[in-house]
């Protein structure tokens, strides 16, 4: 058994089912080693910023970690952006990296580089392997420290004398640790905010936003009045149908701090007090008024759905809080196509059960409240900024739930960083229907733009923020890399064809013209 | 004047003309002062990788740096694998990398990250600017360090604040320092060794791959009788007509200790001593013969004309060599497209003045002889193995020289990588023919697989290599990103379409199946 088996059966054994795969003449052996294993699936992607952010979606809607294959520094590179938004979703990422064998490195050789440098900006762990010996044990350590809760990135780096040479056996699949249960001081505390008698913030994220901790902190709002108030970008929000209703903290800051005016405590679960995404000349960073209290009742690493648990106990609430009315669902308008049209259909006939990974930017924001009445559904964010996230999401979420429908709302702009996504959707065959938002623009650098103080724009600036002449047709490359695709330009026409795209299976694109 | 428009009168001061752009919000200012500025044009890229690739092959032509326009971590991290080609390609290049306001870095907003980290890797020289006052110094200082000969990879960091602040005035140009000359001694040096009546090579890189060098090594092969052979993939070749034959090592490190089999003295000019791309289980790394001396005429940092031109007049060589009588055309064969017929029919349209980016991979080894008899061209090559870069660096070298036409010679599973690039050669009406040479595989993988000695590889293996299920469109791809293209099936269809091409102005595509 050479090194590459030995890890390959420790990955299994530990759990891990699936690798995203862009791998190169130095992953060779690692490639015959997957071939050899029977539990492991591989899925190439053409570019490995598709590979990590599928590994992202893979983590977020399976809560545990696939593999990404890459090939050397470069290729880690390309996988860079999607690695720090993942990083930023506390997803659960294993990345092995190809490298020259140990003793060919000092040559440098043309692709030779720094490969854990570049890793250690997108990653919580990272370690090169030295032989073929260690190299098992050296997986098993990756992937706990990938399932360190909620998640991590951990990065290994294999060379390639590592993976051929010969190895030992596989080694045991070891644990990580339980994550920290908050203490009870800190629910007390928490009580006491609550129970101040003034305007309260339950400020939820991270592992505070699956059903069941929203369950709880449904509790807590019932019995104190606290308003229930998510981050800009979960990672994963379980709404919809009779789910707990949760406002989200609006994007730009004004507007955030214009959102939770007046509230005199604010209490943290699972989520970091919230920042400005960005600084803009004369505007705040820090989105807490300023006479509010802020209380940290579970850290992200920290067990949030105990700590919720315990306060709504604390408080005496009922087991089970009332259950909302679902949000009412908007009408749905007829004529040219535009964002309300668009949030009003999707509402209509997102089936139960769906996974919704949103990178719609601008239009995303708006369509988020349109579809809180929606059957229930797991909606997913751009956790990190780093544009190119939203088609790899949906093929991860879709290989982590072969049986529920994905819903892919991508903006024009972002989805160009990783269109080569498309493809592996049509070799796989995944039930994903990418709504293709079309405005043909960087839409928010529009806004930012003015934001920032630059004023009137000449035609050079707005030129680097529009993406017609030539305007580009996501019809015609989706079909280029296999995804059947419609393009449509009214409300009758798109809810035709997102109901259509509903009741069957398969990857589609529908691109939406919205001006 | 801000610290955004003192840094553009600054680069433009100092002879940057382009800037390839994919700005983001921090990069708002930058934005807005290029827009004001006269002599700065902004080309968008709509992936970090076609900026970083179109700022190598920019370079490559003109001479002198590009500055690209980033977008963070995450941007520069898209760029990363093309910032590695160009550094190997010793091109000269300024990245400008935007970053939060520097105030606003402590509360770890979604997109912070580790910019210096991400960018150390793949740069020469990384600053980032505390403030607007001096950012007009260290962009002057960046443009230095990019023009370090040959040529630097400079990593400038904005924040926004250095870049929306008050500056004073821009800064002066501040002129490289010049690249050492070979002392006497090592010219001395390799005259010996070129005299002592045994096999020897002149192996030329770099600097030392331009027709003025050529002529100086054309000389000392004349006078001595040793061989001229290239690096295997030289950042720029000009070859073709009349100018000196020169040999291209071998990729595979066998084939090249086989075609320097003999030989006691290799003289480097310009290169480093040949070393393995890759290590493979029982073969060797270095790829000097073991019984051959290596002298350094010239490093790669140092002036190789000024020494090859010393090093022929020491062995009084005639001024001007003999002229090479230029290789034969390869006959056009008739029938379905393979690689013979591809490189024949290159070969007899190449225009006077081409020039050749070649990322062809399994393809592309094979054209180089084929097209030695071609008109006088410049031959670009994949200097860093990061893939990926043919179609980037065919736009920057457009940019360059908007008068010559620039061929990309591009296989499907690299051009793959950074497919956005069609979309840039449209907008700009580059006159750029990209030959999309399909054959629907990773096919340098198939070889690889073999040669690191995984055996009798199964069904997942060869998924993992293989483009095909489904097949990709280039044709639909190019047309959907608004280049026009045909897909050609024969040598006949493929010597039209080409000649056609050649004929006019402006992006095409052709689709070449070459199974």
């Amino acid at each position: 058994m050479n090194g590459a088996e030995a890890l390959l059966e420790t990955l299994t054994e530990s759990g891990v089912e699936v690798c995203f795969a862009n791998p190169g003449t130095s992953e060779m052996q690692l490639v015959a080693a997957i071939d050899r294993s029977s539990s492991m699936r591989a899925v190439l992607c053409l570019f490995e910023g598709v590979a990590t952010g599928a590994a992202d979606g893979y983590a977020r809607i399976a809560g545990k970690p696939a593999v990404t294959l890459l090939h050397l520094g470069a290729g880690l590179g390309n996988g860079v952006a999607n690695l720090h938004n993942a990083r930023r979703a506390r997803s659960q990422v294993v990345n092995i990296v190809g490298d020259h064998a140990t003793y060919h490195l000092h040559y440098d050789a043309p692709l030779t580089s720094d490969i854990a440098g570049i890793a250690g900006p997108v990653s919580d762990w990272v370690h090169a392997s030295p032989s073929a010996e260690g190299l098992a044990v050296d997986g098993a350590a990756a992937v706990a420290a990938a399932r360190e809760f909620p998640g991590q990135i951990a990065t290994l780096i294999v060379p390639a004398d590592a993976a051929w040479g010969e190895a030992g056996v596989p080694a045991a699949p070891v644990a990580p640790p339980a994550p920290p249960v908050p203490e009870d001081s800190r629910v007390e505390s928490a009580r006491a905010a609550l129970m101040a008698g003034e305007p309260a913030v339950l400020f939820l994220g991270g592992p505070a936003l699956t059903e069941e901790a929203l369950i709880q902190a449904a509790r807590i709002s019932q019995a104190t009045g606290a308003r229930l108030v998510c981050e800009t970008f979960p990672a994963r929000l379980q709404r919809g149908g009779a789910r707990p209703l949760v406002e989200r903290l609006p994007y730009f800051g004004e507007a955030a701090l214009d959102a939770l005016q007046g509230v005199r405590h604010m209490v943290l679960a699972g989520a970091d007090a919230p920042v400005a995404f960005f600084a803009y000349p004369g505007k705040p960073s820090v989105l807490v008024p300023e006479d509010a209290e802020c209380l940290t009742l579970a850290a992200p690493r920290e067990d949030a759905l105990a700590g919720l648990t315990a306060l709504a106990d604390a408080l005496e609430a009922p087991k089970q809080p009332q259950s909302a009315s679902p949000a009412p669902l908007p009408p749905i308008p007829s004529g040219p196509l535009n964002v309300m049209g668009l949030g009003a259909v999707i509402a209509a006939h997102l089936p139960e059960g769906a996974i919704v990974s949103d990178e719609g930017a601008t239009a995303g924001i708006a369509l988020f409240p349109m579809t809180a009445g929606a059957k229930p559904h797991d909606w997913l964010t751009l956790t990190g900024g780093a544009i190119g996230q939203g088609l790899p999401l949906a093929i991860g979420a879709a290989i982590a739930a072969p049986d529920r429908k994905v819903v892919s709302l991508q903006a024009d702009g972002s989805g160009l960083y990783t269109v080569q996504a498309l493809w592996t959707m049509a070799r796989e065959e995944l039930d994903i229907v990418t709504v293709l938002i079309n405005n043909s623009s960087y839409a928010i650098l529009n806004i930012e733009l003015q934001r920032v103080g630059a004023q009137n724009p000449g035609p050079k600036a707005m030129s680097l923020l529009d993406l017609s002449n030539p305007s580009i047709s996501w019809t015609q490359i989706a079909e280029g890399f296999g995804v059947p695709a419609v393009k449509v330009e009214t409300v009758e026409d798109l809810d035709k064809a997102f109901a259509d795209a509903m009741a069957e299976k398969g990857p589609r694109l529908i691109e939406a013209i919205v001006p």
